[in-house]
C-alpha cells in the first residue's frame, strides 16, 4: 500500500516535513509495511521555501541584500533539488518583520532586496523562479524589485534614479528604461504565488487595502494610491502594458504588478505552483490514500489552501484524502462537502495553546494512528458484510487500482522505506495567461526586445 | 446496518443518554438510513441509577430517608423498566455530599438511609435489588444500612440498639439478632456493584484507606478499624460468617461486608452489573458497530471502566467497537491493545475546560461525524482494492454477518427509527461465588432461616 504524506507546515510549530514524518510514525504502528512517500507542502506563504526544499531535496541559499529600509539584512532563499528552480519569498528580504514597528512606514520601504534575491538566482543560472507574495513591507510597486534588476526609472532631468524606490517617491518617475535590464530576465520562468485580486490601484488596491497594516495613515494611502497610479500610467505609456486593474497587480504593496510588468510572471494559486513544484501528481499515481494537514483545519481549508489543493490532485487520481489539523475549527465539518473525505485533530483533550504546541509531535502520531485504525475498521467491515454505506463509491481511478500490492509483500521483498518526493521534472512551464495577449498587443518600443525573448521561449521555432 | 451506541455518561456534564444521541446525531449524517440502539451505560458509579433508568424506559422513585448525620434527605433511587429491579446508590442517602465539610466524621455518619432505601424497594415488590457503593460518608460497616432491615443490634444489656448506628458507636454492640429482619429480605436478589477489593478491616480496610477521606484522623481511623474488628467477630459468632477479609468487605465504608453479613448480595464489577441489567448482549446482536465512551478516555479505560465492558460483550459478537471520549489522555492510544478498535475525542481543538464541555453536545456531533467519514473511508478502499491491511481479520460471528442488511433498505420500506433498550428480562440472576460454601459452612442458628431461603431461591426444587 503506498500512502503519500503531503501536509502543510503548522505554523511556527512544525515544517511540513516535520508534520509529515510524525504521521508518517503514527501510520507505521497500524501498518508498518506500507510505503510512505513525505512530501512537504505550502501554499505559497510563509514556510514555503523550506517544503519545497525538503520536498525535492534542495538547499537554502542566504544571501546578504537591501531590506525594506536600505539595511543589509541576510536573507535566504531556495534551491530546489533539481538545481533549476529557486523559490524566493519577498518577506525574506522585504517582510514586515524586518520593519521596527515604529519604522513601519510604506513610503519608504522598498523591495529592491526581493530584486537582488532574483539577481542573485539568475546568476546561479536556474530557469524557473518562484515568487511568493505574502507578509510585505513595501508599496513600492515592484518599483525597487524593477531596479535591482537593471530597470532604469528617469526622473524629470531624465536621469536615473540610483537609490532604492519606495513608495514615496515613484511620483518623481517620468519615465522607465528597460535597456538595461538583466540580461537573463526575459529568459527565466518567473512563477507568482498569489492568492489575492487585489489590483494595482483603487478602493481594493494594494494601498488602500494593505497600506494600514504596514503604517499607512489615510493620507500617506492616498499619496501611496496616486503614486503607483501614477508609475501605473508610466508603465502603460513606455511599455504598453496597463496592469492597474489586473487581478493580482495589488500583491505585495503592488510587486504583483511590478512583476507582471517587467518580467515574465505567470501569477498562480499558491498551492497549485508548489503542487507544480513538487510534481504532486506523479506521486499521488497508484496510491491508496492520502494524507494531508494544517496547523488548524476551519472551514476556509476546503478553499485554496494547502489541503485543499492536495485534495484536488488525489481526486482526480481517485485517492482517498485524509487532513489532520493541528486542531479543527468549530466549523470544520464543513470541508466534507468540498473534497476532503475526513479529518482529525492532532489536539483531542482540552488544553492551552502552548501545551497543544509544546506536543505536537506525539499527539500527530497518536492522531495518525486513531485515523488508520479507523480506515482498518471500515476495512474489515466491508470484509465481513458488503454493506455499511448508503453513499456511492467514488469514481476510481485505474491508476491507483491497478498499481496496489499487497502492503505485507514490499516489492523485492525489501521493506519499502519511506521515500522523499523527487526532485522537479517538468513543473513550472509558463502558460498562456490573461496578461499574454494585452501585453502583446500593447508594446511599445522600450518593451521591444523583452517581447522578442518572450515569444523565443514560448515558441522556440519562431 | 445496525449500530449499537452505550456510552458512561460524561460526569458532570452529559448523562450517557444524552452522550448517545448526540453520537447518534453524527453518525446520521453519514449513515441517515442505519438503525440505532442506544443503550446508556455506566459502571456502577455515579450516574448509573440515571443510565440504567433511561436505558430500560424505567422511572426515578424519590423517597424521604435518614441522612448520613440522622437529618432527612430526599434520596432518589431507580426503578427499571421491568419493573422488577431496584437500583440504589448509596451516596443518594449515605453520601459524602450530604455531609458538610466542617461535620465530616465518620464515627456519626450512618448507612441507616441506604437502608431505608432497600426497605422502600422491598415495599414496592421488587425481586432484584442493584445496589452502588461509590461515594458513601459512612464507616459503619453497614451496622446503619441493617438495623434499617430489621437486624437487631444488642447492648450489653441485651436491648436493641434503636439510634442509627455510626461507624463510632459499634463498640456498643455485643450480639446480633436476626429474628426481625425484613422478610423479604432473603427472598430479594442483591447485586452489589463494587470494582474495589478492600477487605472489612486491616491496613487495606474501609477505615485506614478510606476513613481519611471522610474525615478520620489517625487516631479515629484506629478507632473505627478496632469497632469494624469488633462488629466483625460478633458477627462471626452470631451469624457464621466471617467477613473480616472478604474482597471487597470494606467498600462502602464496610456496607460491603454488612451486605455480605446480612443479605443475599452478590459483588460484581459494577459495569458487569449494568451490562447485564441493560441486557447489552441482545442488543449486540446483528450489530455491525458498536460505540462506547466516557469523559475523558485514557490507559485505563481498557481495565474494568465502561468501555471495556462493552468493548468485551462487542468482542463476544465480532463486532468492532469505538470509543469516543469527551477527551482523550496522552495515554489513551493504549487502549487498541485492550480490545478497544478505535478512539476518538469530542475535543479537537486547544481550549479550556469549560468551553469543551460547553459546546460538547455539538463536539460530539462533529467527532461522531468524523468516525464515520474515515470507516466509509476503509469500507471503499476495500470496495477498490482488496488490500489495506496487514493485520488478520477478526473473528466473525455468524449473528453479525446474517443480520446484515443493505443500509439504504430499511425494513418495511419505514425509517428506522432510534430506539431504546428493552427492559430488563433475564438480568441479575445471582450466580454462585466466594462467599457461598463458607457461608453455608458457618451457618449458626441465628443465621438457619436465612440460609433456608438462601437455598430456597436457588434451588427452588429443594
Amino acid at each position: 500500500m503506498k500512502i503519500v504524506i503531503a501536509p502543510d507546515s503548522f505554523k511556527e510549530n512544525l515544517t511540513s516535513l516535520e508534520v509529515a514524518s510524525e504521521i508518517e510514525a503514527g501510520l507505521r504502528r497500524v501498518w508498518p509495511d506500507a510505503t510512505y512517500v513525505k512530501v512537504p507542502m505550502a501554499d505559497g506563504g510563509e514556510g514555503t521555501v523550506q517544503s519545497l526544499v525538503d520536498a525535492t531535496g534542495g538547499r537554502i541559499i542566504k544571501c546578504a541584500v537591501t531590506g525594506p529600509l536600505g539595511q543589509k539584512v541576510l536573507a535566504s532563499y531556495g534551491l530546489l533539488g533539481d538545481g533549476e528552480t529557486a523559490v524566493i519569498e519577498m518577506a525574506e528580504a522585504s517582510g514586515l518583520p524586518l520593519v521596527p514597528k515604529p519604522d513601519r512606514d510604506p513610503r519608504r520601504t522598498t523591495t529592491f532586496g526581493t530584486g537582488e534575491l532574483v539577481a542573485d538566482a539568475l546568476h546561479r543560472g536556474v530557469q524557473n523562479i518562484i515568487i511568493g507574495l505574502g507578509g510585505s513591507a513595501t508599496n513600492d510597486g515592484g518599483a525597487g524589485f524593477a531596479q535591482a534588476l537593471g530597470v532604469r526609472f528617469l526622473d524629470k532631468d531624465g536621469s536615473p534614479i540610483t537609490s532604492p524606490l519606495g513608495g514615496g517617491q515613484l511620483d518623481q518617475v517620468h519615465s522607465v528604461d528597460m535597456q538595461s535590464v538583466h540580461p537573463k530576465l526575459a529568459d527565466v520562468s518567473i512563477s507568482v504565488a498569489c492568492d489575492v485580486t487585489n489590483p494595482y490601484i483603487g478602493d481594493k488596491g494594494a494601498s488602500a487595502v494593505y497600506g494600514p497594516q504596514k503604517g499607512a495613515t489615510p493620507e500617506i494611502v492616498a499619496q501611496l494610491d496616486a503614486n503607483l497610479a501614477h508609475l501605473a500610467s508610466i508603465i502603460q505609456r513606455d511599455l504598453g502594458i496597463d496592469i492597474s486593474n489586473e487581478p493580482g497587480a495589488g500583491a505585495g504593496g503592488g510587486l504583483g504588478g511590478g512583476l507582471l510588468a517587467f518580467t515574465t510572471a505567470e501569477m498562480k494559486r499558491g498551492v497549485e505552483l508548489v503542487i507544480e513544484a513538487v510534481n504532486l501528481d506523479s506521486h499521488m499515481q497508484g496510491a491508496s490514500l492520502a494524507f494531508t494537514g494544517e496547523g488548524r483545519v476551519d472551514f476556509q481549508t476546503a478553499f485554496g489552501k494547502t489541503p485543499s489543493g492536495v485534495a484536488n490532485v488525489a481526486r482526480r487520481h481517485g485517492v482517498p484524502v485524509v487532513a489532520i489539523g493541528g486542531g479543527l475549527a468549530d466549523d470544520a465539518n464543513g470541508v466534507f462537502d468540498h473534497g476532503i473525505d475526513a479529518i482529525e485533530a492532532a489536539t483531542s483533550n482540552p488544553m492551552p495553546l502552548e501545551v497543544a504546541l509544546q506536543n505536537a509531535r506525539q499527539y500527530l502520531q497518536n492522531a495518525a494512528e486513531r485515523v488508520a485504525r479507523l480506515i482498518v475498521m471500515g476495512q474489515r467491515m466491508a470484509g465481513n458484510t458488503s454493506e455499511g454505506t448508503s453513499k456511492p463509491l467514488p469514481t476510481e481511478a485505474p491508476a491507483a487500482a491497478a498499481s496496489a500490492a499487497p502492503a505485507s509483500a514490499p516489492l523485492n521483498g525489501a521493506h519499502s522505506a519511506a521515500s522523499f518526493a523527487q526532485p522537479i521534472a517538468q513543473a513550472n512551464k509558463p502558460v498562456k495567461r490573461f496578461m499574454r495577449a494585452k501585453r502583446v498587443q500593447g508594446l511599445t518600443r522600450a518593451a521591444v526586445e523583452l517581447s522578442r525573448r518572450r515569444q523565443k521561449l514560448h515558441h522556440p521555432d519562431t
